[in-house]
Order: structure tokens, then C-alpha cells, then sequence
């Protein structure tokens, strides 16, 4: 059984007029490395993959079963002792001569012939330039495999599709879960939510929605954003732990755990009666969600969806960042994003750059269409993750839009 | 005002022969940018110092706030519209033409002249590579800065020991919470631990600590290790989420989360009466620890105290990694390690290799021995955070070592 991906990585590297792939990591959390690991955790490690397979050096012995399940997925191992590892340890090697006898132990057992070899993974900088000095040495030309990585990556697996679901299903857990605690909350003096005898800060609506993502066994490498008023009216503020939430304001609630593969959704939540502009926006903000995910398809593009909202945002008096890319008020973003081993990563929204052709069967995407006041001290935001499939998409984050969460 | 390590950095940068320190990083949470910032959270940036300052380029001015956290640490800012960062974005120019403007621009504010120049960061390997071959074109050599910049990291300032001491504090919390829980379980039929009306599982314990974090604000990157029985008896296992846990089997916590910089601590918990052996064993991984607590000060190196605790482990039968280093039972990992902006760094307690030499004021280091056996299916790690101070050290992790939380 090969690799599942090598055919598309032998086009890819064939349009980069490239020998091989040359994917250098310090753990499996590296997004480069985890598609070829099939959910093994490791540490430092090495890849080396063209059309006719991929190898996988790995360090410790300690590591063997992990190893093994990049192998169950077609991934050819090179083990500790096939390059005498435990020799360069007791040898008291550097780090750099180790991963120079992994990555020629590898080159060799792949038959890569001199030439270009696309480098990928986020090595410690000096690692990478230390390890391209080799490369050179040896008659090989290295070059970035950035963009060649990321497309990669972007053909997701069914596996690696089911992982993006799975923590989806948990962030949805995640959002009844807050909705919840705040519809059960009492509103009190000046407006405060208050549950049981505790004022609902934005830290126990993050500790609500972390419990959940703990539970599944997913990690929030990333945090998370639950933003009231006019801090969840700036395109950065993760929001104040120790701020009290009040009813009548808006709160930003974007959730993003990742399993092996992230997961990303946002609702707004307005305890009680909304001022009416946000209760304008929020009906907006949905229209422009609604409308743009019947729009997703294969053939359609990103920025399609991204200009027309700004479009029907702009007709309705907002700032739109098409038109000032410096707005800090209305609608200031991009449409959506591609998820994967990274929160943000292919296909792209932007108008032009890598990424930014039409939407494929199989691509994963964000669409959170947005608008903020940060005068009046509101922001609203809406995000589904989808899976684009050949006649539209699936919604992995089938969930209430309503502001008021007892409505939920 | 001058950047905190400026002296020490001309230092380390003179002992290498080297003219600078570049580093490159696509985020905050990138160790090696990290110490620059005081506490701002970016995107791409890069670094460029030496003994006379260090510049801090940022990419959006949208970030404009955060990078002034790190102006108040004594770096200067190169501001986007410095380095002509509007007109490359708008001429659609790649990551990489962006990063050789921003690197550019920062060797010539800091005066950088040919020679050599130590790489740091955890770029894209692609990037990294092609930022060598830029500053070998401009007349320097890129060599590695990876020994540097651990050293450099090693000397923490005084917001850097308080971030560890504040994630310090919220882990003594969540242990308490974590104790707390397991005390007031019940035990049923086949030893199985209930709280109310739900079985106490692995992913239960996870999330009510999970809760704590997040409550004050922390990220778990690494996520956490709740190991019981013979789970808990390996080096890697970080346990099965649905487990159940049970009275009268080891329960290993080891909970690593981080602020800004990283606190670790791990305790054993034993719901009952403990088998015989798990207590004898509980008994001398309590007296290695604390004998090695008390001997931790300025001058002693970590490999002298690991082999402390190899020569009282050894005395009572039990295998260890300096005499065995492929041992799976007894005692087989490391005495401790540094913590800082990641979880492992230095000082080490190896035997040989960067950061061995004895301890210094200031270091924050774990002790932490364990005893294992797979075979029986227990495991006991006790482990404390602690600063070297100029006469022993301060305990960042005061909390019971009792077996059962009962006794907490």
C-alpha cells in the first residue's frame, strides 16, 4: 500500500521541477510532518516523499508504536537503529549531525537523484540552513516547499476530513454548552450576568468552553476568543478575563480546538433585548452567512463569495475593506479561510496569491461574514465550517444563530 | 533604556565570533521571538540584535499596540511603513520578498557588517533557507543560532520568572481542584471512582483541570498527562479519555501549561488503600525528591543530583537509566530539565552537552523522579517547579505529596 497522497505530491513536485520533498520537524504538532504520521506522536523527525513513496525517520525506540501508525497509512519507516542512532547518541552528536545522517539515510533509501529537493516543516532556522549546507554538499539544490507543502495539505484525506468533523462536533458541544450558562444566567444591577452566586467573566465562559474541549481530548494550542462590547469590536482582542459580561451587549464567541486537525466556528450571543443597531447588524451578518454558504460549490471562488458581501454590506452603509483596506469599523475581513492541520490555510479568500483558485470537492473552509461598531462598542460575527462536496457543502457547525441564547 | 539582555547577548554573539542575531518567526508563541516581545502577540516578525540593541520589525500595523509592548522592554520598532510594507503587499508580493525587506531593513537600523550572523526562530524550513542564501548575497554568513539562543533564554528576567511563577500558581489551583474531585468521588463495585452520577474518567480529570487554566487565561499547547494504573507505568502514555479511574491504582497528573512561559508539576494520586508496593515506592520517590530539593543551589549541576537519585533507587533494588538506559521499569527518565518559553530547555541534566554546567541563580528548573512498573501496572512521579535562588531554591509548586487526596 503507498502513501495516499503520492500521486498528487509527484504532480506537484514535477511542476516545481523537484526531486523530492524534504519535510524537517521537531514534533508531530509540525503541520508538515502530521499528514504523513496517521495520528502518531513524535518528536524530532524527518521525511523524505515523491511519486514512488514516502520515508519516515524517526529518533527513539521509545517511538516504535507511534511510528507505526505513519506506516499503517503507507509510510515507509526508517527506524533508530537503520542509521545508527543509537551510535551517534553515545557518540555525543549534536542535534544537526543527527538529523543529517536521518535525512541522508532517508534521501538514500528513496533513490533521490541529485537535483531540486522542495524543503518543508518548521525546523529551529539554524537546523534548516545547516541542513540545506548538506544538501548542497551532496549535489542537491534546496529550495522552499512551502507553497508546494500547502498544497498538499490542502487535499485532505477522508481521515484527515473526519478529524476536522470530529473536533467540529466537539466545538458544537462547546457552544450549547455556553449557550446554556448564559441563558441560565440572572441578569442583576447595571445588567450583570451573574450564575449562582458567581458574576459570569469571560474567563468562566472560556473555562465552560475548555472543559468541553478537554474532555474530548482536543487542545486549544490557540486559545480562544470570547469578546464582549467593544473589545469583540477589534479585529484582535481575545477579550478580558476578568470582565463581566451584561445583558444587552454583544459577545463574541469564536471557538477553535484542534485534535489532530483544527476546528473553527463563531456565534454572537445578546442576553435580553439587543440595541437595535446590533439587532440590524446581527440580521445582516446572518443574511450574508446564509446567502454565501448556498453559494459554496466546487467552481466558485472564494473571493466571489468575499466581494459580495462587501457588496451588499456597502449597500447598506458599511465600511467594506475591498474598498478601505484600512476600515476599522463595519466589515474589515476576508469571508473565510481554509482549516486543516493549521487554523488558517488553503484555498484562500484573497484576490489573488496561492490558494485563491476556485473551491474543490474536499476542501474545508470558514465562512464568518462580520460587522463591528467599535464607537458604539458592538461586533458581530457568524462562522460555519464547511466541507465543500460536489453539489454545495456540508455544515460541520449546525447550530442556532440567535443572539439571545434562552433562544437557543 | 536598552533591551534587558543586550549585554549578556554581545556576549554570547562574541564568544560564537558572530556580528548579530536574526530571528525569524511567524507568531509570538515562537520561543525565540518571544523574549523580545514582553508579552505582545504577533504574526510574522523578525529580530535583528546585538550588544548594542535590538530591533523588532512587525508586518501590520494593525499589531501597532502589541509591538509597543516590546518598545517598552527597551527593543525598537521597524513599523511596517518603515520598510515599505504597504507597497509589497499591495504589488502582491510572496512571504518571502516581504521577510527579505523586513530582514534588510533591521541589519541596516542596526548597523550589521559583514560577517557572521546567528539564526534563530522557528520559520517555515523554505523561508529560513531562502533568508540564508539572501544574507550570503548581502556579504553574511548565516550560521546556526540555536546554542545561542537557549542560552540567551536560560538568563530569564524578572517578568519572565513571574510569568512561571503565575502559571505556577494557577497549576497548585488546578491540582487542588483536581484533588478536591478525586476525594470526593465514591467508590463502587469493582473499585470504580463515581462523582455524583457520572464514572470519574481520564477525560473528566482533564477537563475539571482543563477548567482552571482556561479560567485564568492559559493555553495547555502540549495538552496534560492524567496516566492511571499501568498507563501511568510508561514514558509517553498521556491516557485513554473514557478510562475510568479506580480505587486503590496509581493515578499519575502531570500538568504542563503555559502563560507567556510554561509551569510543569506532576503528583500521584492513590483513591485508598495503595498496594504495598506502589506505598514503598511512593515513599522513596518523596525522599528522592525532596533530598533533591534540598540540595538544589547555585554550583551543583542537574546530573549530579539525577545520579543521586539513580544511586538511592539503584540501593533499593530498582533499575536505572545510568546503569540501564534502555530500562522500562524503575526509574528511567531524567532527574528534571529547564522550563521557560518552552516546556524543555535549559539548564539540562544530562551528563554532557549545552546547558550541563551547574546551576545558576535564576534558573527554574523541575525535579522530578519517578519509579515505575509496567508489569505490576503502577507508576509514581512527583515533580516541583522551582527557582535556584543564591542559596538554595524557591518552591513554585507547594502542594501535598499524599498519595491519597483525601489527605490533601
Amino acid at each position: 500500500m503507498a502513501w495516499t497522497r503520492n500521486e498528487l505530491l509527484g504532480d506537484l513536485l514535477a511542476a516545481e521541477n523537484a526531486e523530492a520533498l524534504l519535510v524537517l520537524a521537531g514534533s508531530s504538532r509540525d503541520p508538515d510532518l502530521a499528514p504523513f504520521l496517521g495520528g502518531g506522536r513524535l518528536g524530532d523527525a524527518c521525511v523524505v516523499g515523491h511519486g514512488g513513496g514516502a520515508w519516515l525517520v524517526y529518533f527513539t525506540s521509545m517511538e516504535r508504536e507511534e511510528a507505526a501508525r505513519a506506516e499503517a497509512g503507507g509510510v515507509e519507516l526508517i527506524h533508530p537503529a537503520d542509521f545508527g542512532m543509537e551510535t551517534l547518541r553515545r557518540e555525543g552528536k549534536t542535534l544537526e549531525e543527527i538529523f543529517a545522517a536521518a535525512v541522508r539515510a532517508a534521501l538514500d533509501r528513496a533513490g533521490v537523484v541529485p537535483g531540486r529537493v522542495a524543503l518543508a516543516g518548521r525546523p529551529a532556522a539554524g537546523l534548516a540552513v545547516a541542513m540545506a549546507g548538506r544538501l548542497e554538499e551532496g549535489g542537491w539544490k534546496p529550495v522552499s516547499g512551502r507553497g508546494l507543502m500547502l498544497a498538499l495539505r490542502r487535499t485532505k484525506t477522508k481521515g484527515e476530513t473526519e478529524g476536522i468533523a470530529s473536533a467540529a462536533r466537539a466545538t458544537v458541544e462547546a457552544f450549547e454548552s455556553v449557550a446554556r450558562m448564559l441563558a441560565d444566567s440572572s441578569v442583576r444591577e447595571r445588567g450583570e450576568l451573574w450564575l449562582g452566586e458567581e458574576r459570569v467573566t469571560v474567563a468562566r465562559v472560556k473555562a465552560f468552553a475548555a472543559q468541553v474541549f478537554a474532555a474530548h481530548g482536543l487542545e486549544q494550542p490557540e486559545s480562544s476568543i470570547v469578546a464582549p462590547a467593544e473589545e469583540g469590536a477589534t479585529g484582535h482582542s481575545t477579550g478580558t478575563p476578568e470582565r463581566g459580561l451584561r445583558a444587552g451587549g454583544s459577545i463574541v464567541v469564536d471557538l477553535f480546538p484542534r485534535g489532530l486537525l483544527f476546528a473553527d466556528c463563531t456565534r454572537t450571543f445578546c442576553v435580553g433585548e439587543p440595541p437595535e443597531e446590533l439587532a440590524r447588524a446581527h440580521g445582516l451578518v446572518l443574511e450574508a452567512l446564509e446567502t454565501s454558504l448556498e453559494a459554496v460549490r466546487p467552481g466558485v471562488r472564494g473571493w466571489t463569495l468575499h466581494e459580495r458581501v462587501c457588496r451588499l454590506f456597502e449597500h447598506e452603509g458599511f465600511e467594506v475593506p475591498d474598498k478601505n483596506p484600512g476600515a476599522q469599523s463595519g466589515y474589515f475581513h476576508l469571508l473565510g479561510h481554509g482549516v486543516g492541520y493549521e487554523l488558517h490555510e488553503l484555498p484562500s479568500f484573497r484576490e489573488t496569491g496561492p490558494g485563491t483558485e476556485a473551491f474543490r470537492a474536499g476542501d474545508v473552509v470558514t465562512i464568518e461574514p462580520g460587522l463591528y461598531d467599535p464607537e458604539a462598542g458592538w461586533g458581530v460575527r457568524l462562522e460555519d465550517l464547511v466541507v465543500v462536496t460536489e453539489d454545495g457543502m456540508r455544515n460541520l457547525t449546525p447550530l442556532p444563530y440567535d443572539l439571545d441564547p434562552r433562544a437557543w
